[in-house]
């Protein structure tokens, strides 16, 4: 079987796995705790926090708190930082930012969708103009989740802060973290990421944000992370973030070229005949869209499960939604026609060239047949 | 080494983590995904929710979200059930209850506290009294995490009931689930637990709610959980508390007669010059609260632990709050000289009175030696 949907889990390493199970037998301990055991667990926390840090921002500008997963990060991003005045975000969002900020709208915010352009990134003109002086929030996701189109969040950052400089700009950059080389600028207030898109486990995601800023919690109670997230701190799945992200960041310019090349054999060897490129030129490399017009994309991910191949449609996160189409491919202004059979092929950095080809054969000959079937 | 810091966290159960490990490698899919693998979990975890439910509540009444801890579930019931009029809470509260319904005070909430009896259960005619048509939320924890006392809920929810039918019950359960033989009454509208207390993982919570009641997400996006709480699932952690609360469960009357004798034991071997009971007599036999005067409870708490064992001084997740006494404690109107060395010994059900006599050896001889040493 090969598994081309790590946009919406990846395996766990195994040897991460191997390294942090330990944090599941003998050190189990509660690292509020005062005794030794705890302490110590505390102290290695509070190492695997600069650590998972230390690969995207400066750690004298910024700090990072641990969340139970992206959506939750975005959560607190939209709900402590968007409490007044209006918030500005894209029609490219993520379902976590999207309905956090539908709810903000319930709640009396005014909220302003940002247009995209055709590839799924957000269109800067339309984003500034929505951006003014009551402003509180502007968010904007980093990669996005459907198309792999990359949004240029430091210069969009820039820009919204010359229009408002006490608007606070976070990024979802759950497809981001991990696979596209990147700092943030120190514009950039708010950032969100996810552990098991990179090998780490599911239940851990984290919230970057700029020290400066006043971060209001979002779950209250004992105290933890700093006082801006409490909850028992999941040891386990903190630490298999950690060596994940290490593993990653120790090699993700090589990583990049590599599924680059992973991601443009495959496209070179998909019959153009049955599929339409939707994702961008320079988007993520490990995002692949296409359209095989005339098939659903819910009958050909079947398909071509049957034959050994795991794709995804669209966002997993939305496809429980009663929905025709995905709100962000709409967005797109793609073809009703298209915006039917979209399929998400996404990779994780131990993707080959073999599997490309491999893969490209079952696309092929299965959405090949089904179209031709249902001619 | 012997740890007896139970409440604070428990070490995950070896057999279970062996059923469950499959899910950290080769059942790594995303739940919401289409494909077989994906779906497969979808309905593994219906199922596992199910199971969890069945231990406490009715099914055809009953419904339950998994959370990433118990503290969101205390969050969720605070925040979603209690937004106007009043909230009634008591002073003896987690944290997670009492720092959210205190953000909930800045929101403009009028929260009001119940007093405590002496032992730290809820005094019932303070509650009540506070109650009235304009309660929104009245949230009652059912064993109180510093000393054991165990509030009669389902009698509390039922007089609430009488007052304000309208007003919403929640009670934070996680020192009782898996532990107390209980099941919800009716009048129960919101419960909360956690899985790391009965040897299952940090980082899994669940919040169980009447499914006639209205409940609104905390976290938002995807719409898993039935659209009350988003992001991706936790498998692994999600199938550790099914297991772990079947092994509690399965045996949860023996358990219960278990403990208590182990606590027993311990109380009746602990030299009586020295410990004062704080613990009530028909508390939790989980938790033995003592005290002893002239020792700070921390000091004792690191004394004990260089000769083999770990006890807790009071709620872990609040040991990094600035404070001199418990919150609870101090509402318990214990004298200072107490409240200064308050120890909290904790049980799960595989402790043993062999365990019991040597924690009583080792704290006679240590906490004995530290009074004659400070007189």
């Amino acid at each position: 079987m090969i598994y081309f949907d790590n946009a919406a889990t990846t395996k766990p390493d195994s040897v991460c796995l191997g390294k942090a199970e330990k944090y599941l037998t003998d050190q189990f301990y509660n690292p509020s705790a005062l005794y030794a055991e705890g302490y110590n667990l505390h102290l290695d926390l509070r190492g695997a926090r600069e650590s998972i840090l230390s690969h995207i921002a400066d750690k004298n500008d910024y700090a990072l708190i641990i969340t139970s997963c992206g959506s939750e990060a975005d959560n607190q991003a939209v709900f402590c930082a968007g409490r007044r005045g209006n918030i500005v975000t894209t029609l490219g969002e993520h379902a976590a930012v999207y309905s956090a900020v539908t709810e903000a709208k319930n709640r009396g915010i005014d909220v302003r969708f940002a247009k995209l352009n055709s590839d799924g990134s957000v269109n800067e003109d339309s984003l500034l103009s929505l951006t003014d002086d009551k402003t509180s929030l502007v968010s904007v996701i980093h990669v996005n989740n459907e198309t792999g189109a990359v949004n240029d969040i430091n210069r969009l950052a820039g820009k919204v802060k010359k229009i408002n400089p006490h608007a606070v700009f976070h990024s979802d950059g759950v497809q981001a973290f991990g696979k596209i080389p990147y700092k943030l600028s120190k514009d950039i207030d708010l950032y969100s990421l996810s552990a098991h898109k990179i090998g780490a486990v599911k239940g851990t995601g984290a919230l970057i944000y700029r020290k400066k800023m006043a971060l209001k919690p979002f779950i209250y109670g004992g105290g933890q992370e700093n006082g801006l997230r409490s909850g028992t701190e999941n040891v386990f799945g903190i630490k298999m973030l950690e060596y994940a992200a290490g593993n990653v960041y120790a090699e993700i310019q090589e990583n990049y070229k590599k599924i680059a090349a992973v991601k443009q054999r495959l496209w070179e060897l998909l019959d153009k005949n049955i599929f339409t490129l939707l994702s961008p030129e320079k988007g993520s490399p490990y995002i692949l869209t296409v359209a095989a017009s005339g098939v659903r994309g819910e009958t050909a991910l079947h398909a071509v499960n049957d034959r050994g191949l795991i794709i995804g449609t669209g966002s997993a996160c939305s496809s429980n939604a009663v929905k025709r189409h995905s709100r962000v491919i709409t967005a797109c202004e793609i073809a009703d026609s298209l915006a039917d059979s979209v399929l998400r092929i996404s990779f994780c950095h131990k993707n080959t060239l073999e599997q490309a080809k491999a893969a490209a054969g079952i696309l092929n000959k299965t959405v090949g047949e089904l179209k031709e079937a249902l001619k």
